[in-house]
Parts: C-alpha cells; sequence; structure tokens
C-alpha cells in the first residue's frame, strides 16, 4: 500500500530550504522597509471569535472563514482569512491616538476555497495600513509603499489597475437597484459578462439613462482616457460618482509626478472587496504573471463596529505569492565543518566563529557524509594549539 | 449596549506596539543563531490532513487539535498542534539525505485546550530538530542550543530537568501492565500523586518486586544522587531501564563539561511527550517562572510512519512566552518627520534616509499631532536648496 501521509490538502503548500530562508530574507527586508516608512509592526491572532472576524466585512469572508468551536465557552471562533478587519479592531479599540496610525502585519490566512492569490488557501497576508486620514496623499503612499513592496520581491515592469467604487454605488443609488438587484450586477460586472450585464440591467426597470450608465461601466477599462470617457457616458450621474472620478484623476495625477515609470490603468467595473471598501481601489499586476500581487484601496470606517470610525486605507499580498514570482535570490550558504571533539578550545573557537555570523556545523560521531555532503567549504583543523579554518580540498 | 466584538477567547492573544518589534528581533537573533548551527529553515502548513498530523504521536495530539472540514473533498484536516510530527514528515519524504539533517522552524499552533505553555492556546512554536544521528552527542548539541536560545530571550537563571521514557516503560513492561493500566499510572506520574500510584500499582497484580519498582519512580527525582539511588532501588529492572540510566549519566556527565555552569535535574517519572519520545526527555526552567520554558528530547522513528525511520532529537518553546518571560529590550524607535510636500528633493532626501535604514514618517496634509506625537526627535527642514535633518526643537 502506498504511503500518502505526506500529502498536502489543494491549495496548501509548505516551505523547505532553501527556499524558506530565501523567503524569511523577503520578509524581514519587506517589514524593515515598512518601518522605515512609520509602520509599526502588528500581530493579531490566528483565530477570533466568529463575530469579531466578521463584522462589517459582509458576507464574502464569511464564505471564505474557516470555523471552529471553542471548547471552552462552545462559541464559533473563525480563522482568520484576512488581516485587515483585525487591524481595524487593533486601530479602533486599542491604539487611541488621534494622529494618523500607520500599522504593518505578516501573518498566515486560511481561506476554504482556492480562488484567491494564485490559488493558495493558506496565504502569508502581508500588507500596510493608514488610519486617521482621508485626503489623496495616504493613498498615494499606499500605493507608494505597494510598488516598493513588489520591487523589493524582484518583481519587473508592474502596474497598476484603478478603479473606485463610489461610482458604481451612485449609479446603483440612482437606479433604485434592491439589494439583490446590485448584487446581481455586482458579480456580472467582475466576470465582465457584457450580455448578462445587458440582460440584468434591462430588466430591472430602471429609468434608460440610468440603465445606460450602468451598461456602460463595463466598457470603461483602459488608459487614461477612460476618465475623458466616463466624464462624457456618465454626464448624467448624480455627484458623487462625478467626485469619485475627481479622486482618481486627482491620484493618478500625482501618481504620475512621484512614479512616472509606473503604468497606470484604469477600470471602473474593478470593485474588489466592495463590501468594505468605500473609495479608490487598486491592484497590481506584472505582464505575464497571470494573478493580481498586491491589492488595496480605501476602507473609512471600517472600524465602526470596533467602536471609532476613521478614514482609512492600506494594501496587501501574499508574500509566498511574491517571492515565488519575483526574483529573490537564494543564497547558497556555505559553512565550516567541526570535527567531532569536545576540547575546550575547539568548543571556544566555535562559538566565537558563530558570533561573527559564520555557519558552523559539528561533526556528529560516526556520521554519514563528509564536509561537502554537509554544505561546507571549509573545515576547523588543529594546527599547533591553535584551530584554523581551512578550506575543503 | 456594551460594544464587545474586541475581546479574545480565552488563551488566545496579540502583540502590539512596541512589543511586536521587539518580538519580531528576537525571533530574528534566534533564527540567525540556529543557522549559524547548521540547522536550515523550514516552513510546514498550518493546515494538513488529519491523519498526516496525527499518525505516530499518539491520543494527546488529537484531543489539541482543531478539526476543520475541506470543502474541496469533505475531507478532515486539522490545524496543526505541534510543528515537530510535521519537520519528521519532511526529513522522511522530502529530504532524502543519508547524513545528518538539521532542521529549525518557528510558527504559530493551535491548542484547542489552555493547558500548555502558560496557557496560551496560539503558542508561536520555535523549534530545533537533528535527524539521521543515534548518540549522546546529537542529544548534547540540542540541549546547548535549547540553553542558548533562552540565553538569547535574556531568561536567568535556567536550570534542566533530565528524565528518560526507557525506564518507565521497561518497568511496565517488565510488570506486564495492558495500555490501560499504563495509561493510568502514567497520569498519576504526571501528577506525582503518590497514593494514587501505590493504590494503582497495588491493584495490578504485578509480582512484588516489579510493584516496587513502580512506585519507586515517582521519588526518583532531585540532584545527581538520583541515578546512584536509582541504581539501587532499580536493581532487578530489566537491562534497558539500566541502559536508560547510564544513557542519562552519559548525558549529564557531558554537559557539566561543556556548560559547568547550567543545573541538572533529574526527574525518572517526568514522561512528557511520552507517546512520541523514545529515550531521553527534557525541560528547560527558571526560579520564579512557574512555567515549562522550553521542552524537547528524542524521539527516534518519528518519521517511520511516513516511509522513513530514523534517529531524531530536539527542542521547541513557545517564543511568546520567551519574550513575555525574558528581559528582551524593547527599542525606542525615533525617526525623522518630513513635511507634507512632494517637491522631487525632499522625494529624494527621504529617499536616501530610508535606504540607510532611517525612520521617516510623511505628515500627511492637514493631520493631527506633530513630530513629537509620532514618536520623531528630528525633522526635514530645507535650508537653503538643502533638506536638512534638524532636531526638534
Amino acid at each position: 500500500m502506498e504511503n500518502r501521509h505526506w500529502l498536502l490538502p489543494e491549495g496548501i503548500d509548505e516551505v523547505l530550504p532553501p527556499n524558506a530562508l530565501a523567503l524569511e530574507r523577503l520578509r524581514r527586508a519587506l517589514l524593515d522597509r515598512y518601518g522605515s516608512w512609520g509602520y509599526e509592526l502588528v500581530s493579531p491572532p490566528l483565530i477570533e471569535y466568529l463575530e469579531s472576524l466578521l463584522t462589517g466585512t459582509g458576507g464574502d469572508l464569511d464564505l471564505k472563514t474557516f470555523k471552529l468551536t471553542d471548547q471552552l465557552t462552545g462559541r464559533t471562533m473563525g480563522v482568520r482569512a484576512d488581516i485587515t478587519p483585525q487591524v481595524a479592531r487593533i486601530d479602533a479599540h486599542l491604539l487611541r491616538a488621534g494622529h494618523p496610525t500607520r500599522l504593518c502585519y505578516c501573518g498566515t490566512v486560511l481561506n476554504t476555497r482556492n480562488d484567491d492569490f494564485g490559488g493558495s488557501r493558506s496565504p502569508l497576508q502581508l500588507g500596510a495600513e493608514l488610519y486617521g486620514h482621508a485626503g489623496v496623499e495616504s493613498e498615494l503612499e499606499i500605493l507608494c509603499l505597494m510598488l516598493e513592496t513588489l520591487e523589493c520581491a524582484a518583481i519587473p515592469e508592474v502596474y497598476l489597475d484603478l478603479g473606485h467604487v463610489g461610482i458604481f454605488r451612485a449609479l446603483t443609488r440612482q437606479a433604485g437597484l434592491t439589494p439583490p438587484q446590485e448584487m446581481a450586477l455586482f458579480d456580472a460586472l467582475q466576470r465582465k459578462a457584457i450580455p448578462e450585464i445587458e440582460g440584468l440591467v434591462a430588466g430591472f426597470g430602471a429609468e434608460a439613462q440610468s440603465a445606460a450608465m450602468l451598461s456602460a461601466l463595463a466598457g470603461l477599462s483602459g488608459g487614461p482616457e477612460v476618465l475623458e470617457r466616463a466624464r462624457v457616458s456618465l454626464s448624467a450621474a448624480p455627484e458623487p460618482a462625478h467626485e469619485a472620478i475627481a479622486q482618481l484623476e486627482h491620484l493618478a495625477r500625482q501618481m504620475s509626478r512621484r512614479r512616472p515609470d509606473v503604468q497606470v490603468h484604469f477600470d471602473l467595473a474593478e470593485l474588489r472587496g466592495y463590501h468594505y471598501h468605500t473609495g479608490v481601489v487598486f491592484a497590481a499586476y506584472a505582464p505575464g504573471l497571470g494573478t493580481e500581487l498586491a491589492r488595496g484601496g480605501r476602507y473609512d470606517d471600517i472600524g465602526r463596529v470596533f467602536g471609532r470610525a476613521r478614514p482609512a486605507c492600506g494594501f496587501s499580498a501574499d508574500l509566498k505569492l511574491l517571492y515565488r514570482l519575483g526574483q529573490s535570490e537564494v543564497e547558497h550558504q556555505g559553512g565550516i565543518f567541526a570535527p567531532a571533539c569536545d576540547e575546550p578550545g575547539l568548543v571556544q573557537r566555535i562559538r566565537e566563529l558563530r558570533e561573527q555570523g559564520q555557519r558552523v556545523v559539528c561533526a556528529l560521531p560516526g556520521q554519514e557524509g563528509d564536509a561537502r555532503a554537509m554544505g561546507c567549504g571549509e573545515t576547523l583543523e588543529k594546527q599547533g594549539m591553535e584551530w584554523i579554518v581551512a578550506p575543503v580540498v
């Protein structure tokens, strides 16, 4: 009978040498980068009571969340499927600063389904969040930090996709859609299913102009000319839709000043994380990598259920995905092979070398494998009274 | 109505600034230390099929493991309650070296109950494992690395508790105990419940000499004289018990040569992790800290169910507990507060400072809080054409 105890569930992976160390190096580089921008590290818990994890985030997170029963209380807990709502709780409840708060994190999340971030059900979610500022400057800072993240992971030719949930929201409100109608249209828009969108819109019985604008949304994607086209085709839209277009334009102009090297696309029907986003939404892609690399946006008031609504924006990514798709270097470690001997002079020498950051592998009596097999290019040899590091010949 | 969405389940905690960064620094220092000893980092998955997580580890891990249903297959998965069996799988199945393999890890585990490592149900398990060598030298290496771990976490006056599951195992075999009898006695021994032990042993109907030796076990704890006392009171024990005592003596002698500063206690009834341990078991404590700080032992053949039985020993600890109990330093971060301005010269200067490892926090237009409120002792000021770092006055 075949031994299959080692098979992992679909979408669940592990990281082995030498990749685990290279991934760790990337993790450190990114968290240090966030620190240099003033983002403070937080480490929210892996599980919480379900109501804390899900409040304010809408139904999509519920379906993604693994449920557990707390044997101590009988209450239902969930394994986090997203860290952003946890960080919102921390900002709202625990950190009571009135000034802007910058927080970052890196931790494993679980997803019941493998429809996210490259098919993984256990992404190593990494992200940064900026609370307490409503202007385009905080969105710009988050976008720049997201771009630096992808550069640090050595992913070339990244481009941005910008959208704004305020446009869709204003149009559905104007058309008087019911929540189920809005949901169905949202779903069809995500799939860019044009005939379905037109069928749905026709069936809603909304006013002709309103219906035409909802249908037009799916076509409003492309380069900078999209915003111009949107102004024309959505000219009869309510004021919030125009404000949203103006905000997008402002942000894009700031981006092109700060990062003229980065291409920006617009997609006014892109509504990722629609349920908790409240303004600009964005994602990063790269040519030939058929998946979203990072995403984020504005989600003002996400902390309201925790007792404190304030402006918020941020981004997140799957560190394992960035590592896999990027060109991070895998170090060759090398090392010094020390003989199996407990002479105090040798023990002391080994300690010193390790303190200097050298990798010293001690031989074990009778072991299989020589210095090379143990990954070492050098050995410790006794010359006179001294223990000397010498190359393996 | 009080807002209670922020309450965490019992035994579940989160780490906030500035502790999260200090914990991260300790994590890095320890993983780097393990690297300098030749231990390679692995990152096993948070969840696996239950049979993979539990095979070979006995029933205690089953009760500790949260169960999840895989929606893709309907199979039962578990959230790991211990990383050691996962690392054994990796050694057995994925790394096919004949020579000794050294692996280390750091990751969150979950526990259904709060009866472990200081009451936490989500320890950040950290550990190192050495596969492929059966001698006392590998146990000594693991013990020394465990001690260095506690030193690195700034926990003073650590002492060791050594035991050996081979003694109890040989005696129960000799006495002909059934598995339930063995289980009951094991349980009473852990609690050092002397009257209960004597009652149990009397009821087993074993030969008088055998029974007396089982009863004697609970009293065999203390300083180095314990091994001498064990030789006398267990003189009629089968050969494997004597071999176990000799192994303990050998290891203790080596330890006192290598680390004469560390006190060693013996406890022949201490059988932690009995179900997968096969030889020496050990734990570290410190005066006044009423909990086990780290533990480990030998668990040869743990990889058998994954297709490869070989010698193994290792240790593990809860990094969050070590951080909490140790005297790790919390850095004061400081930083430079930059004005809200997108002049290219300023943007460039900020970039350079960050690349030098400085923390630069950008003001956001209209924000509340000055440089000091943002944790910065310096600001960026324009003098002539230059942007200069100046102290906050």
